[in-house]
């Protein structure tokens, strides 16, 4: 670190600005006028700073920024414990920052590789803009995405969960305990994972030949105040579901708070179906079935595919996503008749 | 880290010992003999490999160490919140390691901030050894526990919440609405924050001039299983209780289940306190009252005693301990008559 401080202000001596206009250009500050970077980039590059591209990734600091964006800790912690997991068994540590719920796209988090001297960034539920994607490649570190708020078209490798494929096993589920008006509530619009589950559950009414009605179909977001407020109006609609699959756990456990509220008993008069299994699924009263995404292991497959490109391995696909698996515990059962 | 490197090999050469055995030296490892280790350290030194206690912390990686043992996640997560939230104000990067469950005494975490390079170690419920001890000391690293399994008396400081003032305050409530008949389920036996809980709640029956029956405190561990198995057994009690202080939140979903198979309603027929005051907490079916611990703030305190350290600022005491507070939800109400 000293040594590189030492190089700063060489480097500033020599292009004639502040050290601190030649942090801006190492940080990808965008107000910095462009001879000006290009002449400190040159010199940074003479000095060996900042090699672009895979170079850098020579010089190892042994650490990865696990970055955690806008999504609540219970989920995020399974995937940092897969990530923690991977990188411990070769010695390497996990920076982790959170971003607070409600900044979804956090758009500070590409300095923070160059900050730490990281080797790789592993983000999760985030966008990644053009410019982040050039900042993290100008630092020579390597970049992976678990689950995408978008999926990146700029070919960053990512993670996600067979999305579609659960959505699909949760209804099919509840349509052979013989359920007909089947409700879903999914997280917001713009997430993918979110449209893909609703979708799963569309095509499992159509493969049913059930009608989707629209009224029977809620979006929150994946916290337990939208699982809440969607299951209250679902529950007052004239003609309510006799089950509903939530997008997420922690909307499973408002829909459970909107069924109490309504006298309404788990599972004899509403099955209920989530989505994650998180540990608290087993701990739930009555026990929750659900949509089993393997987090810590996408943690994992996340941290495998960063280190196979910090040593020039080929990934398999840019796109990996693991299978989900139903796991059927109490709160699902045949509906009354 | 290169640099470093190549120093280790020089040693290892003017020692007359292999490489691993300076590692073993450096990560603080016992199967070296006395004699050498002595040789070695002082070559370390002499090459400013290893300056012993606080010269080295002039040379900051900007690193801290969160090392997570033996608990579960959703609480050790509200820690780490605050932990990073205090040091990315600094631009200090947090390393996180989870040492699983089960393993509540993590015997290697002292090695790993050397392997970081980092300033200072936060580790969170987990005994300090002399050996540990005196290995982050000769690293020059600074320590903070939370919530130690056992109070260190080696001048380790620790932070934690007033664990008696939290079980007083959960039984003081449970007796103003009117039980009398109020069970303790405390975590392991040897955790000094459970201790103390129980004994808070002790401490409240005593002063309401109740007799403490035996019978009413179980221990199991902080879990859910561990309350699950204790409210089964409280149930089934020739005169049970009608309320139940539970001494984590985890453990008060295992009562709240236990409760379910009885075809107990909460808090109609057994109201419940938890401890923790966990996000999820407001999720419940029905919500659960509990002591809240603030820890968020504990991680934050955590890392400012840290930077104090780090800075050669005395510490106000080596023991800091931040208040908990009840917070009525809807799991607790009279007894029925």
């Amino acid at each position: 670190m000293s040594e590189q401080r030492a190089t700063l202000a060489v480097i500033a001596a020599e292009a004639g600005v502040s050290q601190a206009t030649v942090s801006k250009v190492i940080n990808g500050r965008s107000d910095v006028a462009p001879s000006t970077r290009e002449r400190i980039e040159g010199l940074l590059r003479s000095h060996n700073y900042l090699q672009p591209g895979r170079q850098n990734r020579a010089r190892r600091s042994g650490l990865v920024d696990l970055i955690i964006g806008g999504l609540d800790s219970a989920w995020a912690v399974e995937i940092l414990r897969g990530v923690e997991a991977e990188c411990a068994q070769r010695g390497v540590g996990t920076v982790v920052s959170l971003v607070p719920p409600g900044e979804a796209t956090p758009s500070s988090w590409s300095a923070l590789p160059v900050q730490h001297h990281s080797d790789g960034v592993i983000l999760v539920t985030a966008s990644v803009t053009e410019a982040q994607r050039a900042q993290v490649e100008r630092g020579g570190v390597a970049l992976v995405v678990i689950d995408p708020i978008d999926l990146p078209d700029n070919g960053v490798p990512s993670i996600g969960a067979t999305n579609w494929a659960g959505g699909l096993a949760a209804t099919e589920h509840l349509l052979e305990l013989g359920h007909r008006r089947i409700a879903a509530i999914g997280g917001r619009k713009e997430m993918l994972c979110s449209q893909a589950r609703i979708d799963g559950y569309r095509a499992a009414l159509e493969r049913a030949g059930i009608e989707v009605d629209r009224d029977l179909i809620r979006f929150g977001d994946f916290q337990h105040e939208g699982g809440f407020r969607c299951a209250q109006e679902l529950l007052a609609l004239p003609e309510p579901p006799t089950a509903i699959f939530a997008g997420s756990d922690q909307q499973a456990m408002g829909v459970y708070e909107a069924a109490r509220q309504s006298g309404l008993s788990i599972p004899r008069d509403l099955s209920v179906v989530g989505f994650d299994d998180l540990p608290m699924c087993d701990w739930l009263s009555p026990p929750l079935t659900t949509v089993r995404q393997p987090l810590e292991e996408m943690g994992r497959l996340a941290a495998r595919a960063l280190f196979q490109l910090l040593e020039d391995q080929p990934l398999v696909s840019p796109r990996m996503e693991l299978s989900t698996e139903l796991k059927v515990r109490v709160s699902t059962a045949p509906p009354r008749l």
